[in-house]
């Protein structure tokens, strides 16, 4: 056997403490791919982790958005999860957690929640196949990880978030049901609000926006949001609630999307409801912060919640196709502001923390930054 | 014009303090019904009423659980809602709201969320036609407000409460969806648990019921219901997940539902859910009552959420269909545990209040109590 | 009380012969609304009866597709059933027949099978209160028929229609379930076909139209059609459903919309199909037409039929309000191509018959043409 | 490495010429598992192609109903699709069909339909593994083939069959959606039939059954259905018709579930349901057979048509609980009425085929039958 190349992945060894660690380049198990990252983003989870603020993670291979070139497909693999032919040199995003099929949430045909999803992510470096994270020079796509070529003519750079919020929002929208008409209203917009804005539209909404930054108004009005309630001016609940009732002949939004990411957020979505509104809550992914809530008002309006985490796997595909289908009608190349050398890592980490910038991609020695 | 007979109702003047008024029975208007009270139950809002908690109602005419006798009928009304002939001397049971077709609900098809819903209810007793409450001689049945004959055969005592637990607990087991096999958990064994453990059992589920009173317990158990988990026992969150997990092969339950009315118990339900389990909210319809809530856990489980408030229309007629079929089955029959004449009903409020009995049925003078 | 005025209206005698009848105009009942007519158009169900192809319906008042003008209305009418309110004067779309909240179809909910909704439709003449149909110089809206006001500002021209075609196609697609991205194949460019291209547009989806006129053909690209599938190019089912493979990548359309109106089309719509595909039944609407169908290709490929006639009654203010928005951007205009007086209904029939126009309206002598 | 042991298989070589071959039995691949087959039952598929009346398949390895003993694991195989611990001996229920995850099927989360479902079952017996059906002494459950241990105390003579019309029966009904008291009436009181019958009846349905053959009837009635409609006295589409009204106030059926397995059965079915109902369709699998059937009827009455011809494969799991649930309160043990030495499988089909028996299974030498 040839000697096997050596690839770098970015180690968190505690928080704020990063190491670059070297391993021998696996070999593919039959089902499985071995890649190049061609870039990888960094997302708010990657940052959650390196501060510490993660109740139980402390350390671990960082990395979940990611663009990958294929170097060597294990037995068995002739195509993507598309049924399209896959070869060396393919440029393909995956899904960033596995589907077990065996569990009691795939016993469901709940694939979004698949029980054993980061089975492999939360393996030490040490074990092989090692390159668990993006945050590195190769990435190990496992059997049972969905991954798809991404579509002819889509900018790399657009591409290599999709397998992140794009694929969650176009899950969670789908789960909830907009249709044709319906008032939403988005609470934030960062990446899934933003996001939430533009697939919205495309379903032929009309979209309202709840944000109180600048540059962040500005960017939801670049994706199409149809009114924005600046809650600086709508300092209160109650405020923003009868800004809402203003916009909508007084009923209130038909859906509200909560990705602001703090409780109180998602306790002020039942009031800018109608009665009868559905509320996608997908911001809070934390256990542990509570806010107070009023179940009352919930059952007098009767309002659905439907809450996400993640995806069904194949939404990665019908991300790639909205990103193909609507990338010239939406900035999503402004989205990412900021590139760095894999091996800055730590500067990348830094400025995002600090709001310097508000979305970084990472790029590996064998790429060249746009 | 013959003269017209005359009726009483019982009219709270402020809280605990209430009057009995006399007032010419109206005619029906075109597509309205006049009738005879056969009997009326005392529920836990008109005792919320009474005691002077609700928030904005302090007086008004009280009674919505109710079966009457038909003395008139308003021009145009041939049949019941369900198509049935209909003539005078019909028992019927009444839905007891209105659904105006087109306020912004109706306007979705939301009959059950009708803007309208108590437009009847909220006039004073001064003005006609008078009947607005069920404590009282007679009722006045407003045209679009849906009514049914009762099956031939169902114990008067059963339907009179018909209208109001057992039909809004089918119309939300539909809305959340159960399904044969599913694990469905109630919190609490009042009015609203046992029906819903009893239909959930006639679905092809299996039942679990939380809570802490011996006579609820085994009334629970006379309902059908599989296992108990008493929280006198398990007397944290923590210790009931865990029971839960127990029943069901560590995985949690795949429905519950909110019966309890405490805001705790709603904040409860989503650590007694399996991963994308489904939470049907019945309980709290008080407004102003807070609980801490984490959204992060929510998410993490990506639970659904179903509120009910009321109940599409049509599910009367369901609801005394399920209590024809299975009224033998299940000992509907106890769950009346006194009966008070009309004239006594603040016997029956304060005995209701102090929990001296469980549910009250008022039975005005012309009829004879069981 | 005051002499009534009189109107006129067009009665099927026998098969394309037509009589001028003259009644005194009704005063309206409670919840009733007496209108004079704005403008009808004539729909394909019109052409059918007058040319006596309808097996049971030999005779009666003509005419459903209307603009109303309110002159009286029944106590108790305030507002429209959105809610708006409504005095003499206003131009109102009603619903064409009514929904009786008390057969076995209402009892489940499923208002646009109403077994009563040609109640009134049925009626003779001389049975007050006369005006059952549209082709007339008066209509009355009975209580129980829903009537919305029209948009500000949306043409007259284009609202007469939305009762029947549009509303019935935003009730079919949402009952069938049009998701973003969806391949919507319709076969027909009829009415019915044009609306659903655009309804489907605007909803997200890609449309494809199986068409052989070229007048139709171009009216379907006015109206925003992706692909056209001319049938008298590809002239058989295998070479349309090669077609259609061809520009889906090998799979098949999503949804198909059966518009054409002849059984064979509806047998043809699953082989168009992908696997898992969803056809919406809308253009047979005449009992005893068969043609020959494979239910073994229908269970192989495992496709849902849904089949809609009406829609429920809410819907038609879905339409107006799809109307409001998007009139600019489809010439709904144009597909009124002919008007006439009312008094010249022969010649609107003969010409439609003939199909020397396509769709006509019909203007009554007390309104201006247009 | 040690010499395998050496399997038979039953080949058809041509329709009704069947030879028993010979191969090594093949190791395991990764996620594979090598099994020993304990009991496989003849089913009407396998009959069909036997016979030679399939348009496509003249020759091949038969069967697909088994039950399986494990002897050996293939690398990363630990537990079952359950995620239950799987060891050598354990006796499992394969699905019969693998779902590959990648085609335009599995793309749309409609595993059901997976376009690779028999990739493995069409390749000739000389191609390794060999054992690609069950009427063997071995059966290689592949890679993405799910299987699962079965419920502790089952008879495996019950168990045998469920991955074939139970499984399917409890997918297509919760795809067709029943409703506690629905009417749900089969089509037929074949395997599929009687399954249909008991799973409804579980749901809480009322149930009705259309039949013509005295045993099949009383089947129908030990599996607990409330009305039978014996076609030799109802003996017209109009008769069954009227019958089915006199059982269902005058209304229809709510679901129809056609199994009988010829077109007429299916054009029948939109007669015996109610305005509105739900017909699911299973039980005409071979394209190429056609009926006269009437669209218009279809619309004007609204059915909503679903067809299946397998299922989710989680269902298997489904129908295995379903089983361990109810064997004892119907006569599952009795469907099946013959059993036969593999090598008498000649017998088995003559037999099958003249309907001297009902449904036989067929027992390897290493099995003892029971
Ligand atoms: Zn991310
Ligand atoms: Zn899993
Ligand atoms: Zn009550
Ligand atoms: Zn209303
Ligand atoms: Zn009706
Ligand atoms: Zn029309
Ligand atoms: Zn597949
Ligand atoms: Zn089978």
């Amino acid at each position: 056997m040839a000697s096997r190349p050596t690839g770098s992945l970015i180690h968190l060894n505690e928080p704020e403490t990063l190491e670059t660690k070297q391993y021998e380049v696996p070999e593919p198990e039959p089902g499985a791919v071995v890649t190049e990252v061609v870039r990888a983003n960094v997302c708010g989870s990657e940052l959650h982790i390196w501060r510490g603020h993660h109740p139980e993670v402390k350390e671990g291979v960082l990395g979940h958005e990611v663009l990958c070139r294929v170097s060597e497909l294990g037995d068995g693999v002739e195509t993507d999860y598309a049924g399209q032919p896959i070869e060396e040199g393919d440029i393909v995003a995956p899904v960033y957690y596995i589907t077990c099929q065996k569990c009691s949430s795939c016993l469901n045909g709940e694939f979004h929640l698949c029980q054993n999803a980061y089975r492999y992510w939360s393996k030490p470096p040490e074990e092989p196949p090692h390159f668990h994270g993006t945050f590195a020079t190769h990435y190990y796509i496992h059997p049972n990880q969905y991954f798809y070529k991404i579509p002819e003519g889509l900018d790399k750079k657009i591409a290599a978030g999709a397998n992140c919020a794009l694929s969650q929002v176009m899950f969670g929208l789908d789960e909830t049901g907009v249709e044709y008409g319906d008032v939403v209203l988005v609470q934030g917009a960062g990446g899934l609000g933003l996001n939430a804005i533009a697939v919205a539209n495309e379903q032929g909404a009309e979209t309202i926006v709840v944000e109180g930054v600048d540059g962040r108004i500005e960017r939801a009005k670049e994706f199409g949001v149809d009114h924005v309630i600046d809650f600086r001016e709508h300092d209160t609940v109650d405020a923003r609630a009868e800004r809402v009732r203003e916009l909508t002949d007084g009923i209130g939004a038909d859906v509200a999307v909560e990705v602001a990411g703090v409780p109180e957020a998602f306790a002020e979505g039942i009031y800018l409801l109608r009665d009868g509104g559905r509320y996608l809550e997908m911001g809070n992914v934390n256990p542990g912060h509570v806010a107070e809530f009023d179940p009352g008002t919930l059952t007098r309006k009767s309002i659905d919640i439907t809450a996400v985490v993640r995806y069904n796997p194949w939404y990665l595909h019908k991300a790639l196709t909205f990103l193909a289908d609507n990338a010239e009608q939406y900035p999503y190349e402004d989205l990412i502001d900021a590139e760095f050398d894999l091996m800055d890592v730590d500067e990348a980490l830094a400025k995002s923390d600090s709001r310097e910038i508000t979305r970084a991609a990472l790029v590996p020695p064998h790429e060249h930054k746009e």
